[in-house]
């Protein structure tokens, strides 16, 4: 069984590698790589999966769930810039993809029922990403 | 190949176990716990997953396997009180968990092409759960 | 210029004039009628209409207004019956009409910048109400 | 007849009036004063107001209508930052509604069929604003 | 006090003006007059505005407005060529704008309590159309 | 990690099994069989599966991704009937189905980063299929 809780953000944000030069940078970011960056309203579902506890009818109380997202997450990167504001981001390029890594490393170990299964990122109604923590082991 | 259809029901319920006393009860499902109770539009996606029949180019005709959850589910459930109307939820804590489950216990049996593959629930915008039938071998 | 807050909550109700018979009740509410209920997430938009204050931006803060919302209405019908939990819906039979009617009583005097424009009611994806307070003067 | 064409764009914004000092911006908008700034994908509505033409059934081509949103708002504002990329944006404190009025001001001129009718823009899930020309007379 | 269904259908149809050349059509209609036609899955909302009845607390039952638009509009044009299969748009270049009018004009007739305040036929998620009977008086 | 392109086409098409007579035909699929055709807004989304580039934080550039669903799908069957006017779909019943596998057979050879884990095609709001290539070995 699988339980879902979705919640938003909205954060401003630059791709750009320090490492690359200008040119690299503009080629593979194009638009996403201006100086003073862009924004996005960000939808992020978070996942657990586990059995369901016979007591409650519940494999985590969805407002555990989301009080975990809220904290570790939504509260870090709301109304941010993810470049410049938020520290577990420190050297991360904030693509959708890293973001939804970074996210699952935060929120892994906070989850105490079930475990968590998937944390999928919307970045527009065209872009999205889904991370099950597939190289965490 | 899995085929997917989507259907509405509205109905109220209350979150409570009647083996546990109020206390309980409040801390556990806080405002879901009213004794007047709430209510939702749920959205049931159904999937079927099974092979391209060549004759037909189709899993599963959409229109029959709308037609049986209507009949096993929707019929039974719409414009009704979760707690106290439902034949095949006597005695279930109308949590999503087990509105998905027992969904699928009702569904199962039914479906003739292809198998069962997903009963997922939406209770509100930011609350779902998706059952496989994991625990049912 | 008119701004809107989109907000949600989630409520039981049960159709019913308690001045006309069962007959006429269920000829007139069919399966809304059903005695123990049923219910709906219920969307609210909330629209007020004025001047841009140039000194912010803004006709009214968005977070003001939504906060005029949650304490007005949503705090007194989320997860309530509105049949029996709500003491400004006593007597009223809780359709679309009547709520939305309802709610911009509630709101219309607490709103101090601008003036309440349109309270509109969604109550499944197919069915809503807006309200304008036609017949308040 | 109302047509209406809807188009999004992602931008970086940050609310904060230079004449006031930090306190009265941080008071005024909050978390929406960060520095670094957030932002939005931003949903813009432009409707056209006119008669069907009998020969082509049309009040505009929602092509060219398109065209004109995409070419006057549309590629100065997405992926851009609001408060220092955008030429028609300057001194303005970018809040929703100075956005549509501002967005109005660069249409309404280019509209050669009918005539603007309503620039609608949806910030987030929860805010919007409508702005259909009313201080432009 | 306004009401509003929103009634999906699906239909085919090719945008060609008999009347005029091949040149005309295709750069007035582009890729949409296609000889072989293209579809959509539309949406229509119709709104009736009107008083609440205090003995029922509505404007119009929702159940016999949808019944009105089915037996109306959706049984006879959805799964149809818009071009071919339907009597009352014999002539009728299927425009957005054409369509709402004639389901208007199909519509208006049929409402007896309230009255017909708006048909908005939604094409695309990018295109839509409202229209209030303007000429029809 | 697994991302994803959400992508929209509009198109005509019938359902009919040539090598069947009429009779099966009408009870097989009934309206869709209509002989002048319907159509829909078919919703496609497409994902990659692959490892995250740690130079430029992506598994694949949704760009690019979408310049090949553009190019190998969207721009064929966009505005097209898909019974008459797709050369790869000669031969198809244009079951959603059967679109989804033929989607994937065009669009797998083209993906260089990462691999195509999954084409999902959205005929309406409420039937949907998912194909991850599971005959393709």
């Amino acid at each position: 069984m699988i339980v879902t809780a979705r919640l938003t953000f909205s954060a401003a944000h630059r791709l750009n590698n320090p490492n690359r030069d200008a040119e690299w940078n503009r080629r593979t970011y194009d638009k996403c790589d201006n100086p003073a960056g862009h924004g996005h309203n960000y939808v992020i579902t978070v996942s657990v999966r586990g059995k369901i506890d016979p007591e409650t009818g519940m494999v985590i109380d969805l407002k555990v769930l989301k009080d975990i997202v809220r904290t570790r997450v939504i509260d870090r990167v709301d109304h941010r810039n993810l470049n410049e504001d938020v520290d577990f981001l420190r050297g991360v390029i904030p693509t959708a993809e890293n973001l939804a890594r970074s996210f699952w490393q935060e929120l892994a170990p906070a989850i105490e029922q079930g475990s968590l299964h998937e944390v999928a990122l919307q970045e527009t109604e065209k872009n999205s990403v889904v991370y099950r923590g597939e190289d965490e082991a």
